[in-house]
């Protein structure tokens, strides 16, 4: 028996009988926040959050009434001045029921239930949840979760979910992840490396919005330019739909799919977790291939590609050139690269010739370009020469500088400037570049510093920085076949 | 033709000519530093590391004369006082020949020569470095480079390599190195990172010791735990030695071998890098699978993974139990573990009784254990019950706590001792134990200095966590093995 809305609402959307569009989860006029609460544990944060949030009318909602952070409370949805546009609920599951039914009496159309103790929990829980579920169907609403911490979107700053709003980086980046702890800990992340966001979405038990839905929204989404989602399933019957979907999107903008459940551990786990169905790995993977959209095997490839993706222009026709200061890590990328299919750039003639006016005699001017300990003379006419090169696609560059130039016990350098310089240069050659950053921390936070200016992804692992230049050229034929 | 010494000492000692010992390389008592100057670039970092040393007598020597840092100047080896342990050479290649005939005929049997220009450049450089080979063949004497940066001892502080010794950190990693780039970036990264080190050697052109030789002498090292090789080719003929020192050594300590040349780009890329032949990467795949060794494919994982091998216990028997506080990060550490090969603890029926009770309903107290928000109040019963269940060998907590909780505009808690009590449970239990931190990264740093006193390593990488776990169990099978 399936708890899921979504495919009654395709049937709908196929009849005729247009979706209610997502928006007002992201960009509500007004809110009530049922279950606000003052007390430390949950649902504080996100009353905290909507509350000081200036652009949006919001309503405290508690039985129990009086006064939370200084707020007057309602004491029931009826109570309220007018419809809002968003109910988030965070009342205990056995009361989620009479709230929905108040919801849908005032005429409320979206709602994020944030609650615990539905089909995750078991039988009863199930029930509470295809009672919900059966609410919305009858009175046209959409519902996120529950047993999920809702959104976050970072063009008004609303977020409904528990994540430091001080510190929400705009960016191109939509994640698209299913549990709240996960989803949270993927913002944190993304804020404490600098990761722009446009939009988060946390999906819970997917009792009727998912992944496919929050795609086909996404995929008209302006400020979104790469989605990444983290999937432990794909509800039964909504396979054609998500190929179907993910192909019309993947025209616009890349999209990138984690899915865990590859093992049978793994799809054991998933079961236990959010009762999802894993399925078959050869039958999803199949299923992404033929949609457009891209695999990823690992959290940290989702996140580092989906920043490159979103940072850096599709390569033009042309291979990869590295640049490096060390000739053990150019050889090492060298080896990522083609493991992963890609080709190295055979540089013209003239770009060699020029590399070898620009660099010492002892540089190595072939791809890898290595130019060891004269990294901060040659690396812009390098970055120039490798740029203007018909035969390069994309700009790899290796930074392993040590450590005693920047120490203040040795010469107490500042690079940033030179960092920045070389990524104005780079900008310039229009050519999408990324920068692995290896040894000295002071020295890597410097390049990220310098870069930063020009969107210029600095990554400190060298699998992935590959990996993330592979799936640039994966992107460009991807949309190169979608025309 | 070869321009190693290698094979020709690996001959003498066959034949009852005993191999001088590397040891006057890392404990010299006493350094003749020739080039030594002031001048910022090459040369000055080795003389200033070398002269501020306290234990060691320090000449320094420059056909120049004067004074350098305050010191005087020699102008040549002959004018010594005395015979020197160690020569550390840094003058131009064409002026290497004299001064090493100068060390053999004052009687220096250990010379490092960080000078560049030799056979990395073409074949001028190659007769030079043969010349070098027969000088040093005629008298004995062992010979580190050309083309390094030496060596770095953690034991007594000293080192010939251009990194910042007020920051170095003791452990148990030895790492061995081609090029003194990246050498010096990965002594800078273990700095960064506080990956304790025993001593590292950067062995350039290897005209004379190469890693074989090193891992002979680090077998014996009992500073050193865990031995990390970065391999770009094995010279001639040393294939069969290099199987027979590295499986003696594999029976006392781990060994990590990572080497690039894997692919066609990669093999190109090194022999302009070292002049290394890569060699069929098939045939020294067999060769490190007979010699014990454990073959690494990245950087990252041979950095973490010798992190973990240094730091925690072999697994008794029994398979990983995972502790997470995200379902979702718990699901794909099983994915990886499953397919690195390895096995989920079953945990016993009194294991899960007890976590019933030790955590709310709503957590999943199967394996993977999640307790979600639960973690402060959970964690530590958790571990201990983990800890003491005979079917787990070995634990991966994953900590993805919310950055609110730390967030000095939210609850600002420190969880410092929190982890450093879980840290210790988990010391108690005997078993390895492994750290994922994910997300916010204050809470992260808060997690490494909490868990640091019992020495667990927090990684932020979920695959490179999964496959240091794995490290362990294969080595406990080759160590078991090789009994």
């Amino acid at each position: 028996m399936s708890n899921s809305l979504s495919d009654d609402y395709t049937e709908k959307g196929k009849g005729g009988v247009a979706l209610r569009s997502l928006d007002a989860f992201f960009n509500p006029r007004s809110v009530a926040v049922i279950g606000a609460t003052e007390t430390l544990g949950f649902g504080h944060v996100p009353t905290k959050n909507i509350l000081s949030h200036q652009g949006v009318k919001t309503y405290l909602v508690n039985i129990k009434g009086g006064k939370v952070m200084g707020v007057d409370v309602f004491r029931s949805v009826r109570e309220l001045p007018e419809v809002v546009d968003l109910a988030v609920i965070m009342v205990p599951s056995g009361a989620v029921i009479e709230v929905i039914k108040e919801c849908a009496e005032k005429g409320v159309r979206h709602v994020i239930i944030e609650s615990a103790g539905f089909s995750e929990t078991g039988e009863e829980g199930a029930r509470l949840e295809r009672e919900v579920v059966k609410i919305a169907r009858a009175n046209g609403m959409r519902i996120i979760g529950p047993n999920c911490v809702g959104v976050v979107n970072t063009s008004n700053m609303f977020t409904t979910a528990d994540v430091d709003v001080a510190i929400l980086v705009k960016g191109g980046v939509a994640f698209v992840a299913q549990s709240g702890v996960f989803g949270t800990a993927l913002v944190d992340r993304a804020c404490s490396e600098g990761l722009g966001l446009s939009k988060v979405v946390t999906l819970g038990n997917k009792c009727d919005v998912d992944e496919v839905d929050v795609v086909e929204y996404l995929a008209d989404d302006e400020e979104t330019k790469v989605i990444g989602l983290y999937v432990e399933g794909v509800k039964p019957g909504r396979g054609k739909k998500m190929i179907e979907v993910f192909k019309r999107t993947s025209a616009k903008k890349p999209i990138l799919v984690l899915k865990s459940g590859r093992t049978e551990a793994g799809s054991r786990a998933v079961r236990s977790h959010t009762g999802s169905l894993a399925g078959s790995d050869k039958v999803f993977d199949a299923a992404i291939k033929q949609s457009g959209a891209i695999r990823v095997e690992s959290i940290d490839e989702l996140f580092y590609t989906a920043m490159v993706l979103a940072s850096q222009p599709l390569p033009p026709d042309g291979g990869v050139a590295i640049l490096t200061n060390s000739g053990s890590l150019g050889a090492m990328m060298c080896d990522e690269l083609e493991t992963l299919g890609l080709k190295l750039a055979t540089l013209l003639p003239e770009t060699i010739n020029g590399l070898r006016k620009a660099a010492p005699p002892w540089a190595s001017c072939a791809n890898p370009v290595d130019v060891g300990p004269a990294v901060v003379e040659s690396a812009m006419p390098a970055v120039e020469l490798l740029g203007s090169d018909p035969n390069v696609g994309a700009i790899v560059m290796i930074f392993a500088i040590p450590g005693i130039v920047s120490s203040p016990r040795y010469f107490n350098a500042d690079l940033t400037p030179f960092f920045e310089i070389l990524g104005e240069t780079a900008s310039r050659t229009g050519k999408p570049t990324v920068v692995l950053g290896f040894g000295d921390e002071r020295i890597i936070k410097m390049a990220e510093s310098g870069f930063k200016k020009k969107q210029i992804p600095v990554l400190r692992n060298l699998t992935l920085t590959a990996k993330a230049i592979a799936a640039l050229y994966k992107y460009k034929q991807i949309k190169g076949g979608s025309k």
